[in-house]
C-alpha cells in the first residue's frame, strides 16, 4: 500500500500501489465515525476525507482532464490522482486527525529557548515526511511529484481538516520552496530545496514586524554585506508561524530586510535565506546561526502551531544570511507566491468548515431532543429531524461545497497559468487566478468562521464545552480571515487591482462566460438558473458601478468587502450549478443506486445554495454602491460611546 | 455620592445623592480609556457606560415618560433614573469591568467539592450587594427599588458589558426572585426573597438534565413527599449556572422535578425550592442540605461563571425541598419568567457587542498601518482612516444601537404589561413583549457573536492573541445563542406561538404601526423611509406566507430562522429611524455644539443601518418562503461525506 511522492533528492519517487481501491468513500476513521455515538465526545471528532465530493469536483466542475492534457501534467492521469488522494485521505484520517485535540490542549510551548511541539506531532510529522506528502506539487527536479496544484490542494485540504495547526508548518515550507525555486541561484537551490521538498527541513516566512503588519513596506530589519559575500541580519520579526520547533533538524527562514542605503518603503526590501543551522558545502549541518525564538504567542486557537517572535543577530551582531536574487526585489519575489499562499489560507476555511460539518452531522443524528414532524407522542427524535437543524446542516454542506468548487477552480487556473500550451492561454489563466485568489482567501475564510459557529450551535450546550472539540474549530478558524492579508485587504486587492485588469474587460468576459453557462442550464434546473441570473445581474450592476467610480477610489474601497462577498457567492453558485448540470446529465443517462443518490444530492445542494443563499448576497448590492459618505460622516467623538 | 437601591429588608432604601452629575458621558474608566494607547494591551480593555446613547433611547425611542405616567412607576422620574444610571455606569466601569480579564484567566475552579470564584469577583460582588444593584427592578415590599424593567435592563447592560461571566450570577438571582414573587407562599417569600433581592443570597435555576436540554418536559429528577410537608429531591442537573460558588452564604436552588405518579411530559413537572443551607424558622442558617456540585464544565468562554453539574440527595437519599405553589405547575411557573430571562440573554449580546466595539474603536484610532486617502507619502495612518475599517466600526455601532433599541422596547413593553392603567393596555403590551422577546434573544445574541468577531478582525493579528482581550469577548459571546432556549427555538416560538396571536391580527397591527411611523418620516430622511419600506414589504409578504401555510407547519418551521432575522432587523431599523426623526427635529430646532454632533450621528447611523444593512436581511425572503422541501430532501447517506 505504500505511497511515496517525491522525498529522495532529485528522484521523482512516485510509487503508487496498484492495489489501492478507487472510487469509494474513504476509509480509515470511517468505522469509528459511524460507530455507536452514545459515548460522545470521545471519538466523535474524527475525520473522513470527502473523496466522493472531491472526485466529483475534479471530474465535473474543474476537470482534471484539462490539466492532464498538458505536457507538464500528462503523467497525472485521473485514476493515478484518485488513488493518490485516497491514500492522502487515509493518511489525514489515520495519522493527522487524531493529533488535533492533543495539539489544542497540549499546544506548542517555549521551554529553555526551544519550542516543544505537542507529543503527537512528532510521529505525525515523521510519517508525513516518510510518505512524501510535502512533495506532491513540487517539480521533479527537486524530488517532487510534479502534480498540478489542483491535486496538491486536495491533499492540503485533507491534512488541514485533519489538523489545521499541524498543517501550517508544511504550508509554510511549501511556500518557501515555491518562492525559492523561482528566485534562488542553482547553488542555493541545491543546498536547501530538496530537503525542504522532502520535509526533512522546514521553511518559514519572516515578513511581519510590530510596525509593519499588513504594511510590509515598513520593514526595518537590517542586512549588512559581509566580506564573504553573505550578509549579517539584525532585527525582530513577529507572528512567525513555526519560527522555531522540534520537528526538523533545520529551519530555513526567508527574511525580508533592508540593505544599507536601500530606498524607503517597499522598493527597498530584499529577501534573504537565514538558516537556523548553517549548511556546509558538502550539505552537512554546521554551526548554529544567530536566530533565536524570543517568545511565542498565547492565541485564541491553533495552539499546536507555534507563533514566534524571532530575533536575528542579537547575540553576535548579525545572523548569517544569503541574498536571494537581486537586491531590493523582496516585495516582488514575495508576490510570486502570493496567489499560492492566499489560496492555501482560503483552503483552511474550507477544510475546517468541512471538519466541523463532519462533527455536527453525526451529533445531530445521535442527539435525541424534542419531536420531529413524525415523532410519536412521548418519544424524542434525533435533532436532525427538526427543520431548523436541517437548515443549519444544509447551510454548512452547501457552503463547504461552494467554497471547495471555488478554491479548486482557483488551483486549476494556477496550474494552467504554468502548464497551458501557449502564452495567451497561460496569461488568461493567470488573470483568472489573480481574480479568484482574493475570493478564495476572503470568502473561504469567512465561511470557515461562520460555519464553525453553526457547528457549535448544532451542538447546543455541549458545543460550548471544550471537551466536545467543536469549539476548537471555531477558535482555530478565526485566524484565517486575518493572516496572509486580512480579508479587508483581499477585498481592496479585488476592487483595486483585479477588477481593473485589461481595463475591466477581463472580469466582464469572465462574468459573461458565467452567464452563458447559466443560460445553458437544462429546464429541470430552471429554479437554479433564475436565482443565479438575479445574482449575476447584481454582480454586473455593482461591477459596472465600481468601474465607473474608479476616480473616487474611496467610494470603491467602501464597497469592497460586500462586493467580494457578493461576487464570490455568485461564482460559487454557478460552480455548484455546473456540477448540478453534470449530475442531472448522469441521472438522465440512467445512473442508479448510491450513485444516483449522490448525484441527486448535488442537484439539491446547488438549488438550495442558489435559491436560498445567493439572494442574501444579492441583498449586499446597496452597500457596494453606497459610497464612502456615511462611513466617513462620523468623527472620533461621534463614534465614541 | 452613595447610591443604594433596595438592600435592607422590606425598606426601599433608595437614596440618590443629588450631587451626581447628569447628562454627561460617564466617567470612571474614561480617563484611562482615552489615555495614550501605545502600550496596548494593558488597559485598553476598559469600559465606559454609553450613557448618552441609553439616555437617547429612553427619551426618544422608548420614552421613559410613558412609564412614569403610570401609578406603579410614578416615582421613577427621568432625572432620578438618569442619576441612577450614571451611578450604575460608574460602578460597572470601576468595580466590574476590571474583573473581566481576571475572571477569564483565573476562572472559577472546583476544589474539594467547593467552587472558588476568581479573586476579584469577591470584592466586586460585595460592592454589588452593598450598593443594592440587584434590587433595582424588584418590588418595594421585598426591599427592591421598584424601578421599571426598562431601567433595570440598562443597569444589567452596563454590568454585563463590565463582565458577562460575573453578571450571570445576579441574572439568575433576579430570575429566581421574579419567579418566586409570583408563585410562592407568604412564608416562602418571607424566608427567601428579601435576601435574594439584596443579593446576600443567590438563586439558581435547575432545569436541564442530560436527556432534557431544550426539552424540559423530559426531566426525571424525583420529588417524594416527606411527613413534615417538605419533599425529598433526588437527581442530577447539568449546565447549572452558578450552581455552587463562594460569593454568598446561601444559594436558593429552584429545581424542576417529578412527584410520584405525576403525568408524563411537561404536565407532570413541579417546582421546588432547595436551599444549599436550610433556613431556620427565625431566618438563621441551619444545616447543610444534601446538594452538591459534582463537576464544573471547561468551557469556550465565560470562564468566571461556574457551570455546574449538581447532585441532589445523593448522600442522604434526598435533599430537602419545598413545593412552590400547586403540584405539576412547574412548566407554567417557569414560563412566568421566560420573557424576562430571554430578554436578559438578548441584552448579553448587546452588552458584549458594545464592550467589543469600545475595544475595537480606540485600537483602530491608535494602530498605524498603511495609508488613508489623505495620508502623505511615506507616512502611515491610523487604520480607522481605511474605508473598510470604518465599515466594520459603523457596522458594529449600528447593530449595537439597533439591538439596544429593540431590547429596550421589549423591556418597555414588559413594564407596561404590568403597570399600564387598564387591562386592555396591559394585554396589548404583554402581547408586544411576547412578540419581541424571541427577536431580542435570538437577534441580540447572533449580533453579539457577529460583532465580537468583527472586533477581532479590526485588531488583525493582535486580535488573535489572548492577552489583547478582544478574543475573550468572541468566546464569551458564543454561549448566548445557545442557552435560555437556542436561537432556533426562539425562531420556532416566533412563528409557532407569536405570529398566530389573535389569529395573526396582532403582528399585522404591529407591522401596520411601523409602516405608519415610516410613512411619517420627514422628507430629509427619505432614504431611510425608502429602505425601510422595502424591508416592511418583505416582512409583510413573508408574514402573510407563514400565516397561509400554518397547516403545513414543517414549511413554516423551515423558514423560522431567516424570518426572525428579517423581522428583527426591520424592527431595529424602524426604531433607529424613530430616533433619527427625533434627532432631526432637535437639529431643526437649533441643537448645537456637541449635542448637534451627537444627534447628527443618530441620523447617519439610522441611515447606514436602513440603507446598507436592512437590504441584506431582505435578501433572506426567499429562504423564508422556500418551505422544507430541499431541507428534507437528503437522507443520512446523502448528507455524509
Amino acid at each position: 500500500m505504500g505511497l511515496q511522492v517525491g522525498c529522495r533528492l532529485r528522484r521523482c519517487a512516485l510509487r503508487l500501489a496498484t492495489t489501492a481501491p478507487t472510487g469509494t468513500a474513504a476509509t480509515v476513521g470511517e468505522e469509528s465515525f459511524r460507530r455507536d455515538l452514545r459515548s460522545y465526545p470521545p471519538g466523535m471528532d474524527t475525520y473522513t476525507a470527502p473523496l466522493r465530493d472531491v472526485r466529483f469536483v475534479l471530474e465535473h466542475i474543474t476537470p482534471l482532464t484539462a490539466l492532464t492534457a498538458t505536457e507538464a501534467f500528462a503523467h497525472a492521469d485521473p485514476e493515478l490522482v484518485m488513488g493518490l488522494l485516497e491514500e492522502a485521505g487515509r493518511f489525514a484520517a489515520s495519522a493527522i486527525a487524531p493529533t488535533n485535540r492533543d495539539g489544542d490542549t497540549q499546544g506548542s510551548v517555549l521551554s529553555d529557548g526551544e519550542v516543544v511541539t505537542p507529543d503527537s506531532f512528532k510521529q505525525a510529522y515523521r510519517q508525513y515526511v516518510e510518505a512524501g506528502w510535502g512533495a506532491v506539487q513540487h517539480p521533479a527536479e527537486f524530488g517532487g511529484g510534479a502534480f498540478p496544484l489542483a491535486v496538491a490542494n486536495a491533499v492540503k485540504e485533507f491534512i488541514t481538516s485533519g489538523n489545521m495547526a499541524f498543517s501550517l508548518g508544511p504550508l509554510l515550507t511549501t511556500g518557501a520552496v515555491y518562492l525559492m525555486q523561482h528566485h534562488c541561484s542553482q547553488e542555493q537551490l541545491d543546498a536547501y530545496v530538496p530537503k525542504l521538498v522532502s520535509g526533512e527541513w522546514a521553511g518559514t516566512m519572516n515578513l511581519t514586524e510590530p510596525q509593519a503588519g499588513s504594511d510590509v513596506g515598513a520593514v526595518t530589519t537590517k542586512a549588512v554585506p559581509a566580506e564573504d559575500g553573505t550578509y549579517r541580519i539584525t532585527g525582530q520579526k513577529i507572528y512567525i508561524t513555526y519560527g522555531e520547533h522540534d520537528l526538523t533538524d533545520n529551519i530555513v527562514h526567508l527574511v525580508l530586510a533592508r540593505l544599507p542605503d536601500a530606498p524607503p518603503g517597499g522598493k527597498g526590501i530584499s529577501l534573504f535565506i537565514v538558516p537556523k543551522v548553517l549548511v556546509e558545502d558538502d550539505g552537512s549541518l554546521g554551526e548554529r546561526n544567530d536566530v533565536q525564538v524570543v517568545s511565542i504567542e498565547h492565541k485564541l486557537g491553533i495552539h499546536g502551531s507555534p507563533t514566534c517572535v524571532m530575533a536575528f543577530g542579537e547575540a553576535t551582531g548579525g545572523a548569517v544570511g544569503e541574498l536571494v536574487g537581486e537586491p531590493n526585489q523582496g516585495m516582488r519575489q514575495m508576490f510570486t507566491m502570493m496567489n499560492d499562499a492566499r489560496l492555501g489560507v482560503g483552503l483552511q476555511g474550507l477544510a475546517i468548515a468541512e471538519r466541523a460539518y463532519q462533527q455536527a452531522l453525526p451529533y445531530a443524528q445521535d442527539r435525541q431532543q424534542g419531536r420531529g414532524p413524525d415523532t410519536p407522542p412521548g418519544e424524542q427524535a434525533p435533532i436532525i429531524e427538526h427543520a431548523d437543524v436541517r437548515r443549519m446542516l444544509l447551510t454548512m454542506k452547501a457552503n463547504v461545497e461552494a467554497v471547495r468548487a471555488l478554491c479548486y477552480l482557483n488551483a486549476h487556473a494556477l496550474a494552467l497559468a504554468h502548464a497551458a500550451p501557449d502564452d495567451a492561454a497561460r496569461e488568461e489563466h493567470r488573470k483568472l487566478a489573480d481574480l479568484l485568489t482574493p475570493l478564495s482567501k476572503a470568502w473561504g475564510t469567512d465561511v470557515g468562521v461562520e460555519m464553525t459557529s453553526v457547528a457549535v450551535q448544532v451542538h447546543g450546550g455541549m458545543g460550548y464545552v471544550e471537551e466536545t472539540g467543536v469549539a476548537q474549530h471555531y477558535r482555530d478558524a478565526r485566524i484565517a480571515p486575518i493572516y496572509e492579508g486580512t480579508n479587508g485587504i483581499q477585498a481592496l486587492d479585488l476592487v483595486g487591482r483585479k477588477l481593473p485588469m485589461d481595463g475591466g474587460a477581463f472580469v466582464k468576459a469572465f462574468l459573461g462566460e458565467l452567464r452563458t453557462e447559466v443560460d445553458a442550464l437544462p429546464g429541470s434546473l430552471s429554479a437554479i438558473a433564475e436565482a443565479l441570473h438575479e445574482g449575476l445581474d447584481a454582480v454586473d450592476r455593482t461591477t459596472a458601478w465600481l468601474g465607473e467610480h474608479r476616480e473616487s477610489f474611496d467610494d470603491v474601497a467602501a464597497g469592497a468587502t460586500p462586493y467580494l462577498r457578493l461576487l464570490a457567492t455568485v461564482v460559487g453558485g454557478v460552480l455548484l450549478a455546473r456540477g448540478a448540470a453534470a449530475a442531472q446529465r448522469l441521472l438522465d443517462d440512467g445512473a442508479s443506486g448510491g450513485d444516483a443518490e449522490f448525484l441527486a444530492a448535488k442537484v439539491t445542494v446547488a438549488r438550495f445554495f442558489a435559491t436560498q443563499l445567493v439572494p442574501a448576497a444579492v441583498g449586499l448590492e446597496p452597500s457596494v454602491t453606497a459610497g464612502a459618505g456615511d462611513l466617513r460622516a462620523l468623527d472620533a467623538g461621534q463614534l465614541a460611546p
